[in-house]
């Protein structure tokens, strides 16, 4: 379910690809996400027809290595958690993607089941009355 | 108001617009969005410096069709209008677009009337004191 | 902390960037964000690969100079504010970018201070027990 978006600056399809791998695993790891239970938008911007500001807020300094990662998922998740995923979103996209961890900026935004449809035209996490497919 | 995101991969322009026009009828036939109440941000990637990703989870078969659907609109509708959406747009995904039911995926974000300013720099859901302009 | 993303159609690189300045000095303006936190993800698009579609909604006559602005912030500004922010923007806009205020389309999404992490694997805002970097 998480729906994630990442969009970075002149990173790279390699980089690109391995940012998403680390954001999946962290997902798995902290948040008990299924393997296959993976869905990404990714977004490499050219710095002209797409580009991304940053700045130093809470003293972090950021630069052209910036990746924002914004995650759609249901309610629900403690806060200890989302923490837990953060730490590990930022060891492994520095680890897998070489991206400091100053420059991990991630937000959450939260939903209810009903909002989700992942395919074949159902709600999956509330398919009310009717045939439910598996 | 509802405010549609829409992502392929190698769609190509033609069905990524049909894309768009498909989701904008269900908006109406199934929410009751006014034809002209359309508002859509439609990207269709390369597969290199844009990219989407996608698992079998649910036991659903996606591949490279897929169309990642992500709608913002305020809170209020009910879970069987929604479920009524999610079929009416994969049925006319499919039918205007190619898109198959498996490879159509909706998630919703809802907000308030207060977080919408429709032009003119007026929030017009929630106009407050002050002149309105109808 | 607000996370926003500009999408236009055929802008040019300028203009995009002043409409990314624009918003965020209404942000500084009227909800006091401070100016280093700005973070921002603008994206011209080509009219093929990505575009925009808009309606005639409410009487406004948009043409191809709209400029959507989604903004995802914590939850807490009164409604006052929001309407401010919003008559802030497109005046702004205007000025800045020679955007038409009947163009400027803006939605709000809001989510809670554990939402948010600003770089090093942190959550800033709700850091719970342990060490907290300033």
């Amino acid at each position: 379910m998480p729906l994630v978006r990442i969009d970075t600056l002149g990173a790279g399809r390699d980089r690109l690809e391995a940012l998403g791998r680390a954001v999946h695993d962290a997902l798995q790891e902290t948040l008990d996400i299924p393997a296959d239970d993976c869905f990404q938008i990714l977004t490499d911007h050219d710095g002209t027809t797409g580009t991304l500001r940053y700045g130093g807020y809470l003293g972090v300094d950021r630069d052209e290595g910036i990746a924002y990662i914004t995650i759609t998922m249901r309610a629900g998740r403690s806060p200890d958690r989302k923490r837990a995923l953060y730490r590990r979103i930022a060891e492994l996209a520095h680890a897998r993607a070489g991206t400091e961890p100053r420059n991990v900026f991630v937000t959450v935004t939260e939903n209810a089941s009903v909002d989700w449809s992942l395919g074949h035209g159902q709600a999956q996490y509330a398919p009310g009355p009717g045939p439910v497919v598996a």
